[in-house]
């Protein structure tokens, strides 16, 4: 599991006073490119191994709102990885009370700088060990 | 059924050339605010109504991708409605190839203006009403 | 001179209850695309003849605000150009009363698919005609 | 002077591979956020005040572009107060290479929480003596 804290800014929130809800998609790529980061994989290494990780399904529960200056903790785990499809989850909380802000998963599947689908285990097993041994199978770890 | 066209802007695509998966949640709320105005219910109505339609959960799968200048087409239906929840499903496709670019629905609820949730069929029958005879139960539209 | 209508959106706003001043520069380039595609000129042209216009300055004096649902009227012209740099000025009205909701000039210059500045006079005399016949030589036009 | 360190997020970048030039506007206004929060007047206190800092006047020069996981940093200093409104002037550099990638100023008013503008010197003695106390009369910092 990885934590990612993250400050609200003034500008992402709306009308309501409260975070809009498509500015969690974008919290949600920071903190899996901040893991991505963490594990030695960055976005430009990921580039430059003539890899890219296309988003293919998002689903989010909105729990309650949080506003500009707020603390937020996301929590992502990789819940499936099969070298063609990896699927990750997130738990976003507010960082002062605990309280849950957002629970979501995301799907991914790799493809070359072309944009063809691949399997990493025959394109990159390197990379695929990697995201193997990082997957919580089954396990309910939140 | 609801239908509405969109041109993708320049500031939407990012570095994969793309629309960055994050606006497609917007662009839903536009087709949503769109149809609100067209079943003469806009945004404004339902403010001055003491009335919120928070989104409290957001699910979507991408197919292709559009980039600017493309012209969208969401089409946009009732899935589900009971006065405390409703449940809204959406198709994407390009304008110009009829190509699938996303599948998705939102779900929400209603609260009053402090965001104390509500149900409508008590609280204003007129726009329960107005919402149930939209629903299409159980019709697969698309 | 060239018009512009658009309608603002929900999450253009923020906690402010009106649209966040970032967003403004969003609509001069969509003012801007706009313009471009209504001289024949549209993006993908513009990139099939090899060439960018990149934004190299920003200026915007906010005056009133709007809000969601809110039409504005976005006035642009050509106030100078040479083939190596090109001035645009805007004026954003609220399309309801007519108010005066922004002044704005943006500065671009011309460069190759590389980034490589160039002179549109030595590079596309098509394009440097089609420009400079439509400066607003000194007028003050609003 | 304040300094502000600052990571580019992907989602932040545009179809030219290098961030969109209206996110700055956005990085300008978290700098000034963290800014205000340096000198003990976060946004939360501001608000509790009574007072509002509506931005009135935006002005970008766009030098060098920086891209996703690019480090910037953005130095911010008051360059004019008067209780009426506050100049302040901004230095974007990349942490990398020191490259200026962006110079800028931004001019502020201040209201109420009825957006009627007011004059801190009247109305609010020690916010005006603190940022009187900040301003980099007619010296050049940078």
């Amino acid at each position: 599991m990885f934590k990612f804290e993250r400050t609200i800014n003034y500008y992402e929130t709306d009308k309501m006073g409260i975070v809009h809800h498509s500015n969690y998609i974008r919290f949600l790529e920071e903190a899996r490119c901040a893991w991505l980061e963490s594990i030695d994989l960055n976005m430009a290494k990921v580039e430059s191994l003539g890899l890219r990780i296309p988003t293919i399904e998002v689903h989010c529960k909105y729990k309650t709102g949080v506003t500009n200056d707020d603390k937020i903790i996301i929590n992502l785990a990789v819940e499936e990885f099969n070298g063609v499809r990896m699927k990750i989850k997130y738990k976003i909380t507010n960082a002062e009370n605990d309280a849950l802000v957002m629970e979501a998963y995301t799907q991914h599947c790799f493809t070359n700088a072309e944009g063809r689908p691949i399997n990493l285990k025959k394109n990159n097993v390197e990379v695929y060990e990697k995201f193997n041994s990082l997957v919580d199978w089954g396990s309910k770890i939140w």
